[in-house]
Parts: structure tokens; sequence; C-alpha cells
């Protein structure tokens, strides 16, 4: 059957870099849509009406939302190549557990640090105890997985190409607390599905700085 | 090799209830025990010390945390009873975009109910708009997996214990509001897994109240 891929995307979001990642890994070949989050797609709206939200991949026709499920699903789907979760389930429920911190904790105090104002400094603290967390789960393995590369990595990896934003409004190092993770996000950055679905440093800094604007913080 | 199950539980939470029901569908015989949430035991914190939360389900020595991925561990680890998510990869990751939205919307929006001074009101009506999308998504099916009771019924079917609850503190009748979830989640109580795991709306009121005072809100 000839496949239908299509992924609508933000090129800044840390999710849709996930989904980027995933798709890249298993050598999918997809039709990569670009929103504008101020004026969304009628398609985007029809594909995730409950959360009108991207990361969507369509697949056939039949969309998938939230990008750790995508992940998963895009495992189940292209099986035969980069196993992005292990098969043990032991090992995939604690893959898992991890994945979901990163969403519980990552990005909510990641956000308070760049898109709120006056708790900049007790979030900064906040996220810096959370990357020791993950720093210290990753420990002296490669990646998460250990040797392989995969679910973990993928859910966190995105959200180095924020790094700078973080270090700026939280007045922060996260090298100098964190060179462990640093140099995990380096060790990804050596994956060409990586290095092509992170955009750089700069230009995230200018989209912050243009969403602030917006949201009326500067 | 001989199975050693524990799970460390608390009787009135929707999490805990879960796993119980997800454990009961499998015939999975094991050790409940029953934690103090204002006093934790140390082996709580020993085997969930990111989270520090229950329910926690320890096979064989080894933790898994967070209900949702119980639910998939349980269903992976004991694959020759009643499936409780779908094989079918397209199928499964809807049931897990589900079950996220009852994580991400429904529980949240259920505390600000009971558990905030003074928003119970707008919270009370968000807590409808996200049972009719619920009920729209169940439609006239059987259960939320058509005729099989499985994952996304696991994941709500807890918070009916507390609809009294919602209803008392939100001054709203779920019953006239959402008809058909009601029957839906009646058709759930006539299986043995879920009316053993759910406790009387009664004694969740009266758990309530006490959460209530001691939270300094009565």
């Amino acid at each position: 059957m000839a496949e239908e891929v299509i992924l609508l995307d933000f090129w800044a979001s840390m999710f849709g870099m996930r989904t980027r990642i995933a798709l890249s890994e298993k050598r999918v070949k997809y039709d990569h849509r670009e929103e504008d989050l101020w004026n969304k797609s009628s398609f985007l709206l029809e594909m995730n009406p409950v959360h009108k939200k991207i990361p969507v991949l369509i697949h056939n026709g039949k969309p998938v939302c939230e990008s750790l499920i995508q992940i998963e699903y895009i495992d189940e789907t292209w099986p035969d190549k980069n196993s992005l979760l292990p098969s043990d389930p032991y090992k995939r429920a604690h893959a898992k557990f991890w994945a979901d911190f990163i969403d519980k904790k990552v990005n909510v105090t990641a956000r308070r640090i760049w898109a709120a104002k006056g708790e900049e400094q007790e979030a900064a603290k906040e996220f810096i105890e959370i990357l020791k967390t993950l720093e210290s789960e990753l420990g002296d393995k490669k990646y998460f997985g250990d040797e392989t590369f995969g679910y973990v990595d993928i859910a966190l990896i995105g959200f180095y190409s924020w790094f700078g934003v973080y270090e700026k409004f939280g007045n922060i190092s996260i090298e100098s607390e964190c060179s462990k993770l640093i140099a995990w996000a380096k060790r990804c950055l050596e994956r060409e599905s990586v290095a092509k679905a992170l955009p750089e440093s700069e230009k995230v800094a200018t989209f912050v700085s243009d969403c602030r604007k917006k949201l009326g913080l500067e």
C-alpha cells in the first residue's frame, strides 16, 4: 500500500521535534506542513479538534495526536528499523515513566521561566533540580536507554535547542550545573535525525523574543 | 517463577482504582498495602522516590509508577487474559489519546471543584464540558473500546465514585447533563473488577470532607 504520511508541525516546537526525529529514525518519508500557530489551518482544527495543537501525524488519512503517543505509534507501525522503545515490558514502563516525567516537569517549569512575569528565579531553580534528576537517571550511560538512542532521548532532546532561552531568562548556566546532560545532548546531536530536527538556538531566541512581545511580557 | 506482586495504594485514589481493576481483569493475585498519605511509608518513598505517590506496582521487587503506565505494563506482562489495549497500532494510539485526555483534563478540573476556594463554579462548568467531550467520544458504544472493556474505561471509571463530591461542591447534576456517561458507568460497575475496586460514594464524601478540613477549606 502506498503510504501517505503528513506531519502538521511548527519548527520551534520541541514536541514537533520529537515526531520529526522518530520519523527520521525510521526513514519514513513524509509531507511536512508548517502551521502558523496564530492562525491555525482548518485542516489542523479538523485533525485535532480536541486540543487544536501541533504536532499532528496523519497516516493514510487518520490523525494521531500527542507527540509521545506519535513516537509509540511510529515505533509500532514501522517496526523494522531502529526500535525506539525496548521490547521488555519493564524496560518499556521505565522509559515511559521518564518521558512522562519530562512532559509533567520539564515543559511546565521551562515555560514558567520564559513566559511568566516575576517567578523566573524560582522556576529556574526548580528547572535545574529537574535537569539534575534527569542527569542522575542518565548516569554514565551513553543514552537514556543505555547504548541505544530511543524514546526518552527523543522526548528530551528538543528542549536542548531552547536551553539558551532558559539560561537567559532564568539567569542560569545549565552547562556548569549539568555538564553530563550537555555532553549527552551533544552526543544526540551527532545523529542525523536529531541534527536535522533541531533548529538553531539563535533562531529560537529570536522567536521567543517575538512571543514575549506578543504576550505583552516585553 | 513464583510471582511477587505488591500494590502500594490508597482506597480513595482513582489512580489506584485503575491498577486494581487492571490486576483484577488479569486475575493477578497481589499483596495490597494501604498507605497513609499523610505519613507515607519509607517503602513507598524508596519505591517511588521521584513522585512519592501511590499507586506503585511492585513486580518481583521492581517498581512501576504512574497508573496508566501500570495498566500497559500489566497488559504486556500478563497477555493471556482480557486484553486491555487493542493490538492495532492506530486503535492503541486512539485509546492512549483519550486516557491522556482524562489525565490532563478530568483530574485537574475535578480537583479545582473540591479542593480550591472561589473558582468552583467556573471549574464545574468546564468539568461538564470535559465530560460531554468524553460522552461524545463514547457515542453509542458499549465501552470506549466498543464491545471490549479496556484501557480508556479503566482510566475513567474511578472518577465515578467521586461524582457525588463534584456534584455537591460544583452544584451540578452530572446525571442530567451526561446521562449516557452515567449509563456507561453503571455498565462498567456490572463487572466484578470494577465493583470490587470502587469505594462507596458516601465513604468518598466523608473522606473529602475530612480533606477539606485538613486543607483549611472548611
